[in-house]
C-alpha cells in the first residue's frame, strides 16, 4: 500500500535502527481517516473468503480491527484478546503466552470461550508484526477454539525480524500493507 | 438511546448487584455494526461544536473512539491515553493518576504532548462512567495541555456511583447513552 509507505516515511520516526515510532498516526494518535483506507484495503484483500469475525489484541489492534470490520459487507464483529485478567472477564477462557519485546516481559493473552468457536472464520488483525510472538498466540487461541484462521492482516511488518516468514512457512496467509526490509541508524527505511 | 438500553437488558449480565458485563458487545467482543450506531449518536449530539479531536483511554475506549471519529464530518483524529510506559512512547508526556476499581490499583495515564494542545477542541469518549476516576484523569490531561473539553460521550453510566454528577457539577458536559439508576442482585437493571 503505497500511501502507507509514504506515510511511514513522512511521519514515522526511527530510533536506534530498530524502533519505528508511528504513534502520530497508528498507535497513540490515530489518523482515523487514513485508518479507514487501511480497513478498505484489508476488506479488498480478504472479501469473498467467508470471514465472519475479526480477532485482534489490545490495545493498538482494536481501532484497526473495528474500522476494518466496519468496511466489511456485511459488517462483522471484532474480538480483542485481553492481556490481563480483570473482574470483567471470568469463566472459561482460551489462553496463550506471549513474550513482549516492547515491554520486556511475558504475559498471558486470553479470549473468552463464548466469543470464539468452531463456526468462526477469522481474520486476525494487528498493527505490527516483528518476531511474531503476539500473532502466534492469536493463532494458537484460534486453534484451541477450533476456529479457522482465513488469514492475517498486518499494517506494518518488520520483515527483517523473521516472524512473518516463520509463520508463512507454517501455511498461514499473512498480508502486510507495508513490509520493512531494513531500517538504518540514520533513520532511513527500506521497504521490501 | 433506547436500542442500547434494550441491548444491555438482552445481552448484559449483572454479577453481585454491581458488576455489569457487556463483553458480548462492547468490551471484549465488539458488535461493530451496533458500535457504528453509537458513533452516529455521539456525532448527532456533538456536531456543530467544532470538535477536532477525540480523546479516550486504552483499551475498551479505543474502538468506540475510532468508530465515533469515523462518523464525524469531517473525520477527526482519535488519541488514546496509555496506561503504562513502553519503548514506543517517550519524551514529553502529560500524565495523571487513576485508581482503577476494576483492577484494584493506581496507574498512570499518559498522552504525548505532541498529540494534544491548546488548539484542540476535544470530545472525550469512554465505555463506562462509574466513579469517574479515569474521566477525571483525561480532563486533567486536557487542562494540562490547554485543550478545551467540549464534552464527554459515555456509552454506559452507572449513575448511582456518582462520578457523573460530581463531574457535571464542575461544569463538564457529559452525555451518556444509557444511565443505570440501579442494579439488583437478581440481575435486574433500572435505567434513569
Amino acid at each position: 500500500m503505497k500511501a502507507l509507505e509514504q506515510k511511514i516515511i513522512k511521519e514515522g520516526k526511527v530510533y536506534g535502527g530498530d524502533i519505528l515510532k508511528v504513534d502520530c498516526f497508528l498507535n497513540h494518535r490515530i489518523d482515523v481517516e487514513f485508518l479507514n483506507e487501511i480497513g478498505k484495503e484489508f476488506y479488498s484483500i480478504y472479501k469473498g473468503n467467508g470471514i465472519n469475525k475479526i480477532l485482534t489484541i489490545e490495545a493498538s489492534g482494536i481501532g484497526i480491527a473495528c474500522v476494518t470490520a466496519l468496511n466489511f459487507d456485511p459488517i462483522v464483529p471484532a474480538v480483542f484478546a485481553k492481556k490481563s485478567a480483570s473482574k470483567n472477564i471470568s469463566g472459561d477462557v482460551y489462553t496463550s503466552k506471549v513474550f513482549s519485546y516492547t515491554h520486556g516481559k511475558t504475559y498471558d493473552v486470553m479470549v473468552a470461550k463464548e466469543h470464539l468457536g468452531s463456526s468462526d472464520k477469522v481474520l486476525i488483525i494487528d498493527d505490527f508484526l516483528a518476531k511474531g510472538a503476539a500473532l502466534e498466540a492469536l493463532v494458537d487461541i484460534c486453534d484451541q477454539a477450533g476456529a479457522e484462521v482465513v488469514g492475517v492482516g498486518i499494517v506494518i511488518e518488520k520483515a527483517y525480524q523473521g516472524g512473518g516468514s516463520k509463520l508463512r512457512q507454517k501455511g498461514i496467509r499473512i498480508e502486510s500493507l507495508a513490509q520493512i526490509a531494513s531500517m538504518g541508524k540514520d533513520g532511513t527505511i527500506e521497504f521490501c
